[in-house]
């Protein structure tokens, strides 16, 4: 890759309450995806072509020049992710058995599979996700493929091959325990293969136990058992997202004394542990999962979707647990993470309405869990989620505004001459969707839409 | 015009709990722009040629083959409206001060208010709004360009111009109130010669008193007798969206009983005033409303952004009151009603979760307030809302199917082939946007987009 450089507007998550807005900043990314710099021009006075010749960033090096209401910012991080899907007349247990497991088994059609996930990586990319915590299904072949697309794409995604082996129909469930953690390791192996001797491969696998309802003792204790093998792996799984969930997990395991330490007991808790949903947590799970370092993944358009119940974001997040967002397609209704944080901040303000002890998430706030937050919760707070030196260039340009006499690309965004950055960004999170995401790079490498006209 | 009839799915509200979804059907529209038949096609095991021969319908006739996928419905009535605007961390009282004020006296420049108006006006249409209800500025000749751009335009509008003569910036008051309501007379006489001879104009004046807070005794007195001598004319303003405002109006009017019994004692309740937000109504304001047959507006999106609290809209539906949907651009961040429908979604959703008693509102619901609710808070509920002969042709092509080896027109709405009409037309409802809305129809003139290619 060349050298690039973005003049222009840049905009960043620095933390939970700091947001970075440039107007007129520049910043360099290296031949290997890595950005060198990012500098406010305005701040110093000087023109980023002085700045470049003082860096020595002249020869092969592409210098974009960004329009007048465009700017670049992270892209977004998605910690819970499956399939397409619908029905939100029912609720968890009664949409897996209705909608999800039908669907589910198609997929054991291998040429459906790839169908489907090339559409869908294609659809993340798109809308803005550039790194995906993805359920596929338990069918090793069809989760290969989808490694193999998202390789192929340039997203960087944890691919689960989603393992169970009771409690669904014949044609979702695993018959042998041992069998389905052969078939994990079958992944692994696949994923290695496919990185080759790179160090920091974009696609990787991630232990995926789909939720202690439909994993038997023996399964449970096969994936802890990998977990120990694979130290650098992470894993996903589901947690108090609903009360029949909660009481049913109860019921099979009498002998634990919650849901958290179900998981716990079989040794799936630790630092590299997503768990998605979480809404019900008792308040000794809390303490569990704090002394675990798990991370959550917050899923507000699915638990809205499948009426599973308010999650405390604000408050989970100042207790110290390390939070991302997920669009949980299918729980959810819509792929990027835009109607995500949107849903997520109707929760809080819904909160906040009801218990002034809770505050709604601000814009800094819910931008940090689309982008940094959920970077933390994945284990790559160090290389992205936050545009600065030293981080991978996982970016998009956005476009707030049409050019001159052009109809406005959609019809809810609306901006001003001359509004300053800040708001156009707030305008984007709110009023926005994909048609403003011009261009979205992975590790530096454009993986969607097509680079800003050259200056 | 032509007759043009369409071929193919079409969906329609029946009622709050009624959908009909007729997968194969014929609509025809008559050369005044009104449905003259909706047949199920299917159930009469006829082919379209062959009925339209019986009818009669051959010569002037389009006929709209709609391809796989798509489908018509009515268009969306937005019953609360005005122009763009941001500020997710304000309430109310703060938010008119800081943000809206400051923009609305920008209207006091004729050439400024035409181009946001016609923008304004654009986008509502692209989105599939067929009919709004648009608070304007104070500004008398600013407000008569609104109604003639939405004239020009074939959009279905009440255009109000806002009376206010207290508690504003000087630049957003208006210093004396008969002199007030002397520039609504001369709006009024603006869209009578507008409408010429027709019998029911598209666009009509409405009576709008921005809210009891920015309008004295005088005032109300005034629009009291405006609506008395127009007997023909909506009404529509504010009540109980925030506490602090409920409180200030309690201040303002300590001789009145509650906040609607001030608009009563004024003359404005009746079954032609439309009263937006409605969050905080004491029961004997709901006896009240109930007894006058005013209509609501429920504007969820505005709602949660300005932290003002959780309609009931179940409960007051099933009360019997009228009520409807208001996209509330600028305390909402949306145009176009897809948002807002599925806002509305969420805080019953958050009602039910909380309250057993409480149901979250249903598919077929949603589009009912979307659509014929509307229509009743209006006063249409004979002409538009629904697909039925006799009706007004207010209505849309949607697509929710791109064509082969093309990516889908929105990346969050992905269908399957021969996915039943049903499940097209919920997934467009919780996953589509604007772009699935291929044409706009009000009475049966295309009004945006184009008419989908012919048989």
């Amino acid at each position: 890759m060349t050298r690039r450089v973005f003049v222009g507007g840049i905009v960043t998550s620095k933390g939970i309450s700091e947001l970075q807005v440039i107007e007129h900043g520049i910043l360099g990314v290296d031949a290997n995806g890595i950005i060198a710099f990012v500098e406010d021009l305005g701040k110093r006075e000087i023109d980023a072509a002085a700045y470049l010749q003082k860096r020595g960033w002249v020869q092969d090096t592409e210098v974009v020049q960004l329009e007048d209401g465009s700017f670049v910012c992270p892209g977004f991080i998605d910690t819970h992710t499956a399939n397409t899907g619908r029905g939100m007349q029912l609720q968890l247990l009664d949409w897996l058995e209705e909608l999800t497991f039908p669907e589910e088994s198609k997929f054991q059609d291998v040429a459906y599979a790839k169908a489907m996930y090339a559409s869908a990586v294609d659809r993340y990319l798109r809308s803005g996700t550039t790194t995906a915590c993805i359920y596929a299904t338990l069918h090793l072949e069809a989760t290969k493929a989808l490694a193999d697309i998202c390789h192929a794409r340039g997203f960087r995604a944890f691919v689960g091959r989603c393992q169970m082996d009771r409690n669904a129909p014949p044609t979702c469930v695993e018959t042998n325990a041992n069998e389905s953690c052969e078939h994990t390791v079958q992944l692994i192996h696949h994923c290695q293969a496919l990185a080759g001797d790179e160090e920091a491969p974009l696609v990787q696998p991630i232990l995926t136990p789909r939720f202690a309802i439909s994993c038997s003792s023996e399964l449970l204790a096969g994936i802890g058992e990998l977990a120990k093998a694979y130290p650098d792996l992470l894993l996903q799984t589901h947690i108090c997202e609903n009360e029949r969930e909660i009481e049913t997990t109860r019921d099979l395991f009498p002998e634990r004394s919650s849901y958290a330490d179900v998981y716990d007991h079989y040794g799936l808790l630790n630092e590299r542990m997503i768990l998605a949903h979480a809404i019900h947590l008792s308040d000794a799970e809390i303490h569990l999962l704090l002394e675990r370092q798990c991370g959550l993944s917050h899923c507000p358009t699915s638990n809205m979707n499948l009426n599973s119940g308010l999650f405390r974001l604000m408050d989970l997040a100042k207790r110290g647990i390390k939070i991302g967002l997920g669009s949980d397609i299918s729980g959810g209704y819509a792929v990027g993470m835009l109607p995500v944080l949107r849903e997520a901040s109707t929760i809080t303000r819904v909160l906040a309405m009801q218990d002034p002890a809770q505050k709604p998430a601000t814009l800094e706030a819910l931008y940090f869990f689309a982008t940094l937050g959920g970077a933390q919760v994945c284990g790559l707070e160090k290389r992205v989620g936050m545009l600065a030196p030293g981080y991978e260039f996982d970016a998009l340009v956005v476009h707030t505004r049409s050019r001159a006499n052009e109809a406005p690309v959609n019809p809810s965004l609306f901006v001003h001459e001359q509004e300053p950055l800040a708001s156009l960004f707030e305008k984007w999170l709110f009023c926005g969707d994909d048609r403003n995401i011009a261009t979205v790079f992975v590790r530096g490498r454009l993986v969607s839409g097509a680079v800003p006209r050259r200056a």
